[in-house]
Order: C-alpha cells, then structure tokens, then sequence
C-alpha cells in the first residue's frame, strides 16, 4: 500500500528523462502512457492567454480517449504563437510514434519559461529516451513525478484503493505546482466544472463532502502522499499540472463531470499567490486494465468519485504546502454562507489577502484581517452573525472579539497545519480553500530571479 | 503656491494633538472645521465589515451638510459592537461641542488597531485640545496630517488653485494609507461611485480624463504634495482617509456626484495588498467662502472637478508610493479594453498579481506575469491582438515576445515610478491603476508585527 504509485493501476507505464531543457541536470521531459486505449477527461487553465498544449490538448481530449501524456519541464511553450502550436503537436507526433498510436491520442504539456520557442531537438531526443525507458515500477513513477517539477521543492503524489465489492481499483495522481498558483480550472469546452458537476457524485454537496476527512493535511486511510525532497529548479515559470491514472472502466461523459466537480473543490480551490497560468492542466485516464466498469449513480460509482476526490485533495493540499517560500499550510474553512459561490468567494478572499498570510507567517492571531476579508468578497456576509474559530479557539463571535489567551493561540499557529474556520449562520454554503503563508522567501525566489 | 494646504481654503481651520491613543509620541486626535457650514459628499468603503465611525459618518453626511470632521489614529473603532457606535456618535457630540454645532453635523473617522474598545478619556481629552487649538496656518494643516497616519512613512497632501474668469477658488486635501489598501469605496447609499457618476464632467470618459497629465508621479501645475518624511507608527491597523476642502460653494447633489466619479478614478484604482479596509473613508466639504458658486455643467463644473480630481489623484498616487514596503511606484495602464469595466478588471488584476509585483521589485522585465495577469481577470482580452510596453519599451506584441535590450529595460525599471501599458485593441475601455512593488519590508511590516 505504501508503495502505491502512478502506475500502480495497472495497464500504466511511466518515464522521466534529462533532455536539458531545464537549466539544472534533473528529468525534464516524462511519459506516461495506457497500454489500451484509456478514456480521459481533462480541465485546463480558463486564462485567456493560453499555452500551445493547452489548446491542443482541448483538441485531443475532447473526444473522450487518449492513449498517453508527454511532458516537458523548462519552457511552457506559451505566448510562442503559430509555431509554439507545431511544437506542441510535434510532441505529440513524436510520443505517438513511440507509442504506435494517433497524435490525436496523446495530450501534452509544458511547464516553464513563457515566450521562448521550444528547443525541439531536445525536446525530440528527450521523447525518444522517454519512450525508451517506460515502465511501471514505483522507480519509473519517481523519475515521471521529477520529471514535471520547476521551482517545487517536493515532489507530489497520492494514490489509494477502492475495493468494490470482491474487486480493487486503484487511483493514483502526480502533480507540480509551486508558484503562479491560482487555478481557475474548466472543462476543456469552457462548461466550468461546477457547472458541469451538477448532481455528480463527488460534487461538493454537503453529504456528498466525502473526501472532506482527509484532506486538509491528514493524508487520509490508503492516501501515500509520497513528499520526498527534490532539489528545485529556479529560473522556471511555474503552473500546477496535475495526472491521475485510475485502472477502472469508466465512460468517458462519466469522467468528465467527475473531473470537473473534483477539480472545483480540489485544484480550483488552492491559491498560493491567485495568479491562473497560461498552463494549468489536469487530466484523468482510465485504462479499463482491472476489468472493473463504473457505472453512473451505483454505489461503486460513489465510492470511485470519493476516492478521486480523496487523491485530488492530497495533491492539492500537497502543492499549497510546497507554495514559493511556503512554512506552512492555511486552511480557510467557511461555513453557514448564503450559498456555496459565497462561501468560496470568502474562503478565497480569506486565502489570497497579503496581510492574513503575512499574519499567519508571523503565527499572530490577527482575527481582524480575516474578517475584513470575508467583508470584502462581495458575498452576503454578516459580521453580528459570524463565529471565527483560529486552530480551534474562537477569537470573534457576533460582530465583536472574544477574549482569548493570545499566548496560548500564537503557540497554536507554528504548526505545520493552520485552520481558520469561519461560521457564517447565513444558510448551508461551504467551501474550503488551501493556502500557505506568505514568507520573504516568496519575495526572494519571485524578485530576485530573473527571466 | 507652494504653502498651499488643507486649511488654504476660505472658512477652514484644522488641528493635530497628542491624547496617547497611538503607542508612539506624535498626533493622533485631529479636527477640519468649517466655519460656515459646508455642503458635504463621502465615500465609504463597501467592506460587509463596517466599523462604528462609518456606519454614524454615512448618516450625518447623508443630508449633505457637514461643520467639521473629527478623527483619531490608533483604534479603528471596529468589531466594537454596540459600545463602538456609542463612542463614535460620542467622538461627534464632543466635538460638535466645541465647534457649537449639531451632532449630526460632524463626520467622525478612526483608524488603528481592530477589536479593541476606544480609550474614550483620552479621545475625550484629545478632541477637547484639537477644539482649542484649531487655526488656519500651514503648521496646523500639518499637525492635522500628522495626527491621522498609522504606518505610514509620510504625510499626504495636495492642493491646487483653479481660476474660474477672474475668481479663484482653492481645493486641497490630505490623506493617510499605506497598507490594507484596496479601496472600492461608494456613495454612503450604497450606490456605487460609478453609477453616481453618470455624465458628470470629471467622470473618466475618454473626453473627460483631465487629470490624467497630473496623475502618475508628476504633481501637475499647482499641485502641492507636501511628502515629508514623519516616523511610522507600528501596531496600527492600516486603513485610507481622505479629507478634502474647497472654498468654492456647491451645491451637495453636485458635490455627491463629483465624489462618487473622482473616487473611482483615484482611490478605487489604488491598491497595495487589495485588503478592502472596514474603515476607508473620503469626504470632501465645500465651505462656499470664496463666494464662487459652482453651477452643474457650466464650464466653471468642469475645470472645478478636473481640480478636485487632479488632487485626489496626487493624494492616491502618494498612498501608492508609500505603501508598506514599497521602493517604487507602478502604474498599469491598459487601453483599448472592450468597455472600461473590463479595463479597470485588467489593470486591478495585473496590479495585485504578487507575481507582478516581485517582479517589478526585481528589476525584471517579466512580460509573461503581465500578460498572464490580464488573460485571468475575467475581461474579454486576446493575447493575439495585445500590445505591452514597459517604461516605454514594447516587450510584447499580437501573442509573442518582441526582442528587446533586457539589460537596457532592466535598468529602466529602477526608477521611483514604473509604468506598463497593455494596449488591447478590442473597444476603447481605459483605466489607470496604481500599486507599488512587493518587498520583503512588506512581510516584514505585516508578520512581524503582532497585535
């Protein structure tokens, strides 16, 4: 179990190679691929400026089916105009050649510097060695999870079982993703996931919050957060970019609406500086390999849609912990709003505010600045009616402070893992946000590197 | 001309006294008297979260007449619950007192620290020496400016005389902000400035953006702005004021129209974190003692309001160039938006991109976090048809990257002022925006400091 991975579901094979294109000699160019055909779905960055991969990879997913992704690390192959799309679909020629599949079956990305044209001899080589060197052990996983990685320090993946049943399928996901972190993820046809999540299991409803126990830090039963330290790779323009490999049998219309209500209450919903990239992408393949189909509205079909959530939020949660200059991690808890929009809008204001993450930083109680803050969402927000409660303590109840022992709170604060709940008493909105603090670090690595 | 100041107008008298409410030795109780009573218009901010001093100075300037305006600086008066709005209605007896007035005809301000109960013996104190010491020099204006600043570095001010025939009226201010600065201030009605700004001169239509020349870092003619360097006073909760005199005589409606588009195009376009205070306040009061009436769209309207709005943008411009920890002033500037809503959401969203920020600390030429910071502002931009300059220097064109001397741009971005100017080429929205860089004084001012 400790040793799940991206290609723990079977019918995955996985590659990281060196191909230069990063300044630092680590992997820059990763594979993976579905031996069958896999169904996929796929949200993207809603920024209007967007990376080549990504309006090819909105081509090539629309249809439901992939047989593989290729990515690079080093240069985003953003803002590189009509030959920065060639390149992208270059890529996917090259990884299909290697595969013996169609172009259009495999979805690329990059991650890395914005305007400069992709350095395509290397990039060719590196897919070359890429498809040389696939595999499914837990060490091809690693060199896959490196592989992706800019300015992260860490690298990050989940993966868990779900037994169904007498049967076992298991989901597994890798990510990166340190800075320019705002995600703003949609389907790749513009329907947003929450609009495309509507009655999903999995959605964010209250009873259906499913995975709600084990996000926000506890890694959760089955959940193998794999953070190991990786040296990061400065001078890299950063994006999250997110894969998750499950062995179910799943539709593909299914595993739309399922990715885009997961990727509302997961990716959408970490923030380290609220900047969307160019570049963000994440994707979901189902092999079909575990001989085990998902059918919509069955049990088994709630219980898949919790364990996706519940790999999505570690590797959200995963990423806000490993945010530019990051000591910690913020949870922004907010419940009791008008209506869920509300709450995220507070939770998000919350989460993005300089001065709550710079209090944070500093383990100061700073109620005031986190209150003001849900004020300014432009959501129904009702101080007199409102209950804040910082690692447990409440510190402002019904418009005004309540004593508390302020030692006692700053001691609470230096944890690993910060909580702010905020109580609304307005109606049922929830929402939840993860976020970091805000150190000099952020400054140093953001001001003092240059493109 | 260059001793212009708050009390430069006609029927004005102002004073700043020491009554120990701020942990550091220098004003904080000060009061702008009218002796004859003036017409009055403010803006509020529109945080959910209101402090006490807002919610009584959103009443008493509701029937467009004021006699004065009382303030103190160390206790915001906010989540004070029902005492908080005793004390602020008492902070306004207490000085109507003094000046033999109504109540209702004081506006009372606070800024400072959130939470705490006000020292009313000192206010009471403090409010009873700014009455006797109320006078009309130079030395007085600045006691005043002095007595409202928190964390600031400097005092704001700026005045400016308008000739109108052979008459001349004066208009000045003075204000305090340096972080918690994000200001969307509106009407005290609740309508938005914007809406209350409808077809009157010094509403930022293209045709009508006077002040343009004068905002940005050059004071303009006649514009006084009296930087000078004060001690900050940490353990303040930040905030913006603003208080404006005029000796012209205008009739309140006039006055509230003009407040509502000026405010707009100033202090709303400031930001330095994006925190929307609970207690921004700017109120401008006409005295009408230069005998000088202002008639609604005569030529005289219009050259009054381009005043008014050459000294709001002066004093925003100064909020902006002393926002905690900044080294640099940078103004986004982006035209040819689709409507100017989409304008503003463009320059607000490239301005508070920390990303952005850093960078511009940095020196950096960093054109794909501009660009990036446009395309997810929710506003109808196409990178393929953008223009951006910075300091002059087109960097990037119709979606890709235009070769430019880095070394040459870099040394250019060392200036006190940064200008970077998107060109969308989609309609003829424009708005202007000012921020500052992003520095590590910023985390420092904000973490290391506790309440």
């Amino acid at each position: 179990m400790a040793d799940l991975h991206i290609c723990s579901p079977k019918g995955f094979r996985a590659s990281g190679v060196y191909a230069g294109i990063k300044s630092k000699k680590s992997p820059d160019v990763g594979m993976i691929v579905s031996d069958l055909v896999a169904t996929a779905a796929a949200v993207f960055t809603t920024n209007k400026v967007v990376a080549a991969p990504v309006a090819v990879g909105r081509e090539n997913v629309a249809g439901g089916k992939l047989h593989g992704i290729v990515v690079n690390a080093g240069n985003a192959n953003a803002c590189t105009g009509r030959q920065g799309e060639r390149d992208a679909r270059r890529m996917c020629r090259l990884a299909a050649g290697v595969l013996g599949c169609a172009a259009e079956e495999v979805l690329p990305s990059s991650t890395g510097i914005i305007g400069h044209l992709m350095p395509m001899e290397k990039v060719e080589r590196g897919i070359a060695d890429a498809g040389q060197y696939l595999g499914n052990s837990l060490e091809h996983a690693l060199r896959f999870a490196d592989a992706i990685l800019t300015t992260d320090t860490k690298r990050k993946a989940a993966a868990v079982e779900v037994k169904l049943g007498r049967q076992v399928v298991t989901v597994a996901g890798v990510c990166k993703g340190s800075g320019m972190i705002g995600p703003r993820m949609a389907l790749g046809d513009g329907v947003s996931g929450a609009r495309g999540a509507k009655g999903a299991p999995g959605s964010m409803n209250r009873r259906g919050r499913t995975g709600r126990k084990t996000g926000g830090g506890s890694t959760g039963r089955g959940v193998t957060a794999r953070i190991t330290t990786a040296p990061p790779s400065r001078g890299a323009h950063a994006t999250m970019l997110a894969y998750l490999t499950t062995d179910a049998a799943v539709p593909a219309p299914l595993l739309r609406r399922l990715m885009g209500a997961t990727s509302d209450a997961t990716f959408n919903a970490v923030t380290v500086d609220d900047h969307t990239s160019t570049n963000d992408t994440a994707v979901l393949l189902a092999s079909g390999a575990s001989g085990v189909k998902i059918v919509a509205g069955t049990p088994d079909h709630k219980k898949f849609a919790a364990a996706v959530l519940e790999v999505c939020q570690s590797l959200a949660y995963q990423i806000a912990a490993d945010g530019e200059g990051a000591t910690k991690v913020v949870v922004i808890d907010v419940d009791g709003a008008a209506t869920d929009a509300d709450a995220r809008a507070m939770a998000r204001a919350i989460a993005n505010s300089p001065l709550v993450k710079c209090a944070m930083h500093g383990n100061d109680p700073n109620w005031g600045r986190i209150v003001s803050a849900a004020g300014m969402a432009g959501a129904a927000f009702d101080p007199d009616r409102a209950t804040l409660t910082l690692q447990g303590t409440v510190v402002f109840r019904n418009g005004q402070p309540v004593p508390f022992d302020a030692e006692k709170v700053r001691g609470s604060l230096k944890a690993p893992e910060v909580r702010a709940a905020l109580s609304c008493r307005l109606g049922k909105g929830h929402a939840t946000c993860w976020t970091c603090d805000l150190s000099k670090d952020y400054v140093t690595i953001n001001a003092d590197y240059h493109t």
